[in-house]
């Protein structure tokens, strides 16, 4: 089974919520909110995505890197997961 | 008139637009797709999230800030916008 | 006077600290450090001259548009920084 | 002997490249130039260490991951570089 697979609850209740922050700033702009609210939203909802896509791209390492028969070690895995992280704030 | 209720219709064009592309995720993760699929339809997502929020900051920053009575003229707006254009590619 | 040449103090200094960080880069790939390492390191000056940009475009805007001559009240102002601020952690 | 080592050449010659950027924002603030031009500078700066951290990446995960050995085929490697370009472009 692939890591999507084993982690698809989660994924999908996380495409979801972005899903949800999406609609709230269709209202938003619908109604005609302020701009600085709806800039509020939308750098929420990109902060969504890129939590989806670094644990993803986490999921799909250590999946694949981090385990025995990978060539490389686990302490080798952290430094390139520690510069996702500092991009994927 | 604000800028966001004068663009209201291109701009909730383009949220629907990423909504679809976030219901496209919905399905891939759904009926267990490649990782690297999904990370490739994730990233397009953050690409329209970036086009979006530049989209609404420059409508901001030329609404209030390029118009004859702001303290900025035109050519000191546009370094600011071609940075902001650097990070939200 | 500019605002960059009212801080020149500060932003000299900030420029100066990222041009030590980046020696430290350079001893560390000439006495073949590992990538982990070198990783990290490349990290703190991404962060860094993020961190000199985030200043320059807040004084730029500040200077040209919070004044009370411009067209755009501090409180517009305050979203488009934090959305600045989101981009360049 | 490790990529790093491998590449070192061309590693110290990006990094000199971006020292010598550097060096330019310095001599542009001191002199008391625009913000404007100061601004495009450091941009240029963020995209050369940007680039320099994604030729690292790539070459962290190609040696250790892309090789026989490795847990992860070589096309199980390209989404993971094509998301980690789309940040660091």
């Amino acid at each position: 089974m692939s890591h999507v697979q084993g982690d698809a609850k989660k994924l999908l209740a996380r495409v979801r919520r972005i899903g949800g922050q999406l609609g709230s700033v269709e209202r938003a702009i619908a109604e005609g909110a302020e701009c600085g609210a709806v800039l509020q939203q939308l750098a929420a909802v990109r902060g969504a995505v890129n939590g989806l896509i670094f644990q993803m791209m986490e999921g799909h390492l250590t999946a694949h890197v981090g385990g025995q028969d990978s060539g490389m070690p686990e302490e080798e895995l952290a430094p390139v997961l520690a510069v996702l992280r500092s991009y994927m704030k």
